[in-house]
């Protein structure tokens, strides 16, 4: 990916940075750098999520997933991290596969039966995904749908991978079953593991090349050297960290593809988890272009100067010619085509922001395909893990999603968790129709 | 609807809104209150919105979509308020029709190339929607989806619903075509229009209830007094407008049912068009429970104090048992079922929001029905009507989209405009692989 910070700068956009501040930011980049090289060296927990685009061996996913590269659909249960890296490079590549991706991420009964009775479960396959084997969600969905191929009279234990950690539940059941299996890398959270087992097992089903989804990363890879200047994702992450310091507390990821809608997803999941801590952290928003022209594009522009807003700009797209027509206060558009029309509205909303002094940031890809989204994935984890040594976060843990956990599990009986208590105490003021 | 306040007290978050704040937020809402009656009553710009559910006839309706009634699929061009109503209801109803809604909101030439072959064009319809007739990504779809189906040999003329203002190109089109056409009520702005035949001829299409959808607007229309204390739709516009006073810039909107996901995305247009201006408004950010809990509750728990947590909560849903597990640490998942799930994942992320003293709110619909959408629509637009009193902005207005129209125009060869030229003086520092 290319970065352009261009309206990022104070010469352009309050908040903004001045090239001043730039310099004296990189200074910080290269210590960052530096203490970034020693985790990943050293293998320390998260730093080592750097290292997989040269640690994944892609024989290993093939392997597992070989009983079923002829499944129709995939159904893939796990939730955040478990789920959004993979659906972010099978979505984006959707138009490229015979495999229908289905992400039972949530647990609403009619969502969930919904897809069940849609499936032709007999050529479906089941991917299954939790590092720690006991995420309420994903085990839940997994009974229920293992229960709906037995219904239907189709062998689960045929049609299921299995992604998980050494121990723990779900690898129990695994082995139990001897369903092929692939681990959740050591040191690697889940929201950083998009390409490792747990986000390529969907490409590989999907009929993906992993061998160059991990080739674009590892280019990425390479540009990590000590300043913001030279590498385009410590470039972004040094600005949005410079930006929210700032007072841009939003970071408002835009992408002008509809196939890089769930990219935004993903990557509000990366930042929001890994920064959103100790009181600190900019808080993702997710919009699309063009759709969002008409829709946040008023308030980005005139609202408070608390964001920014990230553009993801495929530079070549297939392309549709715009009929003409007989009105002829359309006369122009016929001369044009969708792909024109779509270049054309994201440059003016970039510029639209910029004469209005609000920050934004274009991220280039030369296309959506399997190199360009490696580089993307890895690239926006080496922005946000810079990030998190900017703000001086612990970047990997994520320890306030555990009192909601514990809760949930008391108030179904799983055990004795003073949290499910504290939710009986809830303070009232109901207005009521 | 129902609203719950009660985590938004003083008492439980910060910020938070005391007890002797709110009271004199009351005497405020009285006054806006008045400001808006006396607005419906002249049926002046804007307020006129909140009037619809008794000037919209459903027969007028009917009458018009009545040709398409048997189509399969029902395609919906249009762009921000134009789309996202009529989105909102046949999603979160999805289950209840035989008719697939596609909205074609985006000018990505893959992704409306993509929907144009996958459907059946000879059953399907077209429900075209702008007020102004001139929207360049809806006459250019438009364009390009009556060529698809003269290109099947389909006749469009047959098989097309118009929706606009008095007069425009896309009047003359339809005037020229002697297509069936209704008007966008004069006095009610796009992301007001759900409940006008903007959103409700694609709700008619897939075979809802649309005298029920008014039904439930107008139940929440009797609640508009003058008192937050006993209306549902002030007390949500009153409170978040002052917890936005007090640093909760941030309003995300997380919904605990995924036919309500499109509602969040309604409602982001809604708050950030109506509010975000003069450098003021709430950035609305969107989620999804539970799903989000595994990607943003981190962040809302425990990054900066600046946002407000919306929950909008169905009481009733239909439910799906969790089978037994063989697996000793997931048994107290065998006695539940995926509602009682949800459920507890609901009330456990909302206790712990409010133990770390984070502001939120609940919104209770009773189901997920006509009726009770009807009333979700209607008084978010209220509470934002209310809001858009209390921050003394002009609601109804969205000036800063107009800078990027005319740029797009001028770069497509559309006329002369100053902005065009703009955005070739793009201030760049790349950044590249």
């Amino acid at each position: 990916m290319n970065v352009d910070i261009g309206n990022a700068l104070a010469t352009v956009a309050s908040p903004g940075i001045s090239r001043e501040r730039l310099e004296r930011l990189d200074a910080q980049v290269a210590d960052a750098h530096e203490r970034i090289e020693a985790g990943m060296e050293h293998a320390e927990h998260g730093y080592e999520a750097l290292n997989l685009p040269e640690n994944v061996d892609p024989a290993d996913i093939r392997q597992a997933v070989g009983p079923v590269t002829d499944a129709d659909a995939l159904i893939t249960v796990g939730i955040g991290g478990s789920a959004l890296g993979a659906a972010t490079i099978t979505d984006a590549l959707a138009d490229e596969s015979d495999t229908e991706a289905i992400y039972l991420d949530n647990v609403d009964p009619d969502w969930v039966t919904g897809h069940l009775e849609r499936i032709d479960l007999e050529n479906a396959a089941i991917n299954v995904v939790s590092r720690s084997g006991t995420t309420a969600e994903t085990l839940a969905n997994f009974l229920v749908v293992r229960e709906a191929f037995e219904d239907a009279g189709v062998d689960w234990t045929e049609r299921t991978i299995v992604t998980t950690g050494e121990s723990g539940p779900l690898r129990d059941l695994s082995d139990r079953h001897d369903l092929p299996s692939l681990k959740v890398p050591d040191g690697v959270p889940g929201r950083f593991s998009a390409l490792s087992a747990v986000g390529l097992v969907a490409a590989e089903v999907c009929g993906h090349d992993i061998d160059t989804l991990l080739e674009g990363a590892a280019a990425e890879r390479k540009t990590l050297t000590g300043s913001l200047f030279d590498c385009p994702a410590y470039a972004y992450g040094a600005t949005s960290y410079a930006l929210d310091q700032r007072g841009a507390a939003i970071n408002a990821m835009m992408p002008y593809a509809e196939s890089l809608e769930t990219s935004a997803e993903w990557f509000a999941q990366l930042w929001a988890e890994s920064l959103g801590k100790d009181d600190l952290g900019q808080t993702p928003a997710r919009a699309l272009g063009v759709t969002d022209q008409h829709s946040q594009l008023q308030l980005y522009r005139a609202g408070p100067r608390d964001k920014l807003v990230t553009f993801v700009v495929p530079q070549e797209q297939s392309d549709r010619a715009i009929p003409d027509t007989e009105v002829d206060d359309l006369a122009y558009l016929g001369d044009s085509t969708l792909g024109e029309l779509l270049a054309a509205e994201f440059e003016a909303t970039e510029a639209s922001l910029a004469a209005a002094g609000r920050p934004n940031v274009r991220i280039e890809l030369e296309r959506v395909d399997e190199y360009e989204l490696g580089g993307f994935l890895y690239g926006m984890e080496a922005a946000c893990v810079l990030a998190g040594e900017l703000y001086g976060v612990n970047t990997f843990e994520q320890p306030a999603v555990e009192w909601a956990k514990k809760a949930t599990r008391g108030l179904l009986g799983g055990g004795d968790f003073e949290e499910a208590d504290a939710v009986a105490e809830k303070t009232e003021l109901r207005i009521e129709r």
